[in-house]
């Protein structure tokens, strides 16, 4: 077997008649089953008969959703099935700090894992294969696609996120042969592990899948990884509000394919609204295809992207992701958690011993991110420096669930924006693929 | 539907018959398939007849499990598939602090699945329900389970086990009505919440299922636990050696019924060795009847327990544990974890800085456990006490998975023992159901 399902590898315009039919089907459902898309989708829109079609239909993007389901909790007037047919949800924190959900159905979370396999399975797992899981199993990162390498048949360790040492000792007892964690923890293990003389190079593991930050497809970073662990990785990229994974990389390596049966991918130019031509840059849009409990139409990502969609050489006909170039907004990604700089000043900004002015400074220590909030106390505080600041890192965990180093300076500290507040301060190397 | 699966009342004579056939097939399987098993039961034993030739058979317990991992790497002799076949592990952490892994199959692991539905459907979960996964999902734990409440049809949130706070919000922006976790944090949770101005008992939560901890058995604590919640708890037993959960309560609460259709039950006196009468106390001896990969035959689990077989009032003829009662060995559980003092014992034994004396202080504070290990510098160590401090809480960490508070003394200040070391010293009240 050379592909995990025939779909890999359609020809083209069939895959786009297949495409626009979902299309169809998917505006239909929408609009049937839920009050959301009833209001949004004019009715003019409605009938999709050519791809030109699509770009009538209006966008939606994560304060959408945020807005929904908050005025209709927890899962929003968007959704478009029965509650009881809602046996999962993925969910990602966001600019307000309050997560969103993304809901699946026995048959979207069927499929999500098929597709999960397929990806792994294009990437060379197989059920030889010894898989170790080692990122998050928690709502904010999606971690249930560790079933797809079941379903592949690989023996999956379900390690998630525990002390570097103790993972090291289980890659020594279990020899897994693939591990998935984020690119900046795959570099610092393999440093701790040569620290605790346990040689990563000499390890079980041939292929590292990586996923939650750029750095998969960074060549510097990547090469990096590589030659520490003497293994070779694959890029992945995920959203929550889709799949946990919705691209990934084949052995060919020639960008990240993503599964054009299950997302219409639209690359917008953020200026002018108008489609970009292929490598060039845009801002990815996504339609789901087949979800049933919550379809996205013209889903605006945030995430900046090129892409290709001549034949690549594994044979797949899908179109790849050849880079991910940044984000459209402010949002920062430290260890592989989403962090919105507006979630961060709600908190400052609802504590009455801080002024409100605050900096967001972010390093990269061991090859992981590190985040320092700078705020400032007003002058009529006089209680105990360190517990403020104990109290803010602790109200950022509990809100976002990312440590950050918080420092708190005397009022008038911090420079003040004469125009527009330069707030972050990103002062990691090759974050983005540019 | 007022049962999961039609075999949960099946007449104890008919259900009798079926667990010989399987105890039967079990030995075949295992005898032909695993080299262990080849050489562990001698050929005299192997026609199991009756009920009465099951005793007949040789027993086995963690530490063969361990001997034969450690032996044949990372899954042993006992395995009774090819490698390729396995597609899960789940794992637990035993006295040398190298957990041992149990092996599942597809097939098995869809067992698993229906079989936690099957617990969960009897302690009144259904599809309109929505389900808060509290536990931890890494490998000492086995989370997987989640996905039986996904098969009942339940909307399932993977919270895992994050920062308190993050967790009340969860469940204040999702409204669960069901929650999982171990008994001392649900209780933790529950007072937290009060704290944070959030009522648990308005709250969305009608059922709470503990695992990990005897306390949902134990009246005192289940009360509490029900009066703050405001909702009904229902105990679960789990080992990971053979199912993340092994049996629950259902909603007529009169013990935890073991799926007699997945496991023998047999409860040995561990003085004389013979079977004990209902109601009476004995170790808990398991037989797997269904499980492929690695079938555990007169597994001894360390646990003391009473059972009965008449039928419960909600119609399941399969027997229930009426009580836990503590453990053959000395192993300690704190937070969920097992935890060997022998474990703790080669950490100490192994650091030249220390004497090698201990002792494990447990104590309960906000009903979390909390575990101090007690020991002695050697009188040459000149160190900083505070960093030797900190790298034995690390290395205990690293290897175990528990956070313990690490105090060292002065050489011969800890109380020899003249004859049996006296090392655990347990303060909590109502551990075990006793």
């Amino acid at each position: 077997m050379t592909y995990w399902d025939p779909i890999e590898t359609m020809p083209r315009e069939e895959l786009e008649d297949y495409q626009l039919k979902k299309v169809r089907a998917t505006v239909r459902h929408a609009v049937k089953q839920s009050p959301y898309y009833a209001r949004h989708i004019p009715k003019e829109c409605r009938d999709v008969r050519t791809m030109q079609d699509i770009a009538r239909l209006p966008v939606c993007d994560k304060d959408d959703i945020r807005k929904d389901q908050e005025a209709m909790p927890p899962l929003g007037r968007m959704l478009c099935v029965p509650e009881e047919k809602v046996v999962y949800i993925s969910a990602s924190s966001g600019s307000t700090g309050a997560p969103t959900a993304s809901p699946f159905t026995q048959r979207d979370f069927d499929e999500w894992i098929d597709y999960e396999a397929r990806l792994f399975y294009s990437s060379g797992l197989r059920n030889t294969d010894r898989y170790c899981h080692a990122l998050n199993f928690s709502l904010f990162v999606g971690g249930p696609c560790v079933l797809g390498a079941q379903k592949v048949g690989a023996l999956s360790i379900h390690a998630g996120t525990i002390p570097s040492e103790r993972l090291i000792k289980i890659i020594d007892q279990f020899k897994p042969t693939v591990i998935w964690t984020t690119p900046s923890y795959a570099w610092y293990l393999g440093e701790t592990a040569e620290k605790m003389g346990f040689d990563p190079a000499a390890s079980s593991i041939k292929r590292l899948f990586v996923a939650g930050e750029p750095g998969g497809s960074i060549e510097t970073t990547r090469r990096r990884i590589e030659s520490l662990w003497n293994a070779s990785v694959h890029d992945y990229y995920g959203i929550s509000d889709i799949f946990g994974a919705c691209a990934g990389e084949c052995t060919a390596k020639e960008g990240l394919h993503l599964a054009e049966d299950h997302m219409l991918l639209e690359v917008i130019d953020p200026e002018t609204n108008e489609h970009v031509a292929e490598g060039e840059k845009g801002e990815m849009y996504l339609t789901t295809l087949r979800k049933e409990a919550r379809p996205l139409i013209r889903f605006r990502t945030g995430d900046i992207v090129t892409y290709e969609t001549d034949r690549c050489s594994c044979g797949r006909t899908h179109l790849r992701l050849t880079g991910i170039h940044g984000r459209v907004d402010d949002m920062l990604i430290i260890k592989g958690v989403n962090v919105m700089p507006s979630a961060i000043e709600s908190i400052i900004r609802s504590n009455e011993d801080l002024t409100g002015e605050y900096r967001l400074v972010v390093t990269r220590e061991n090859h992981l991110d590190s985040l320092t909030v700078e705020t400032e106390h007003v002058d009529r505080f006089k209680g105990n420096l360190a517990l403020l600041e104990q109290k803010i890192q602790h109200d950022i965990k509990a809100a976002l669930g990312v440590s950050a180093r918080v420092v708190v300076y005397d009022e008038d500290t911090l420079p003040r924006a004469t125009h527009k507040a330069k707030r972050i301060i990103d002062k990691r190397e090759h974050v983005w693929n540019e």
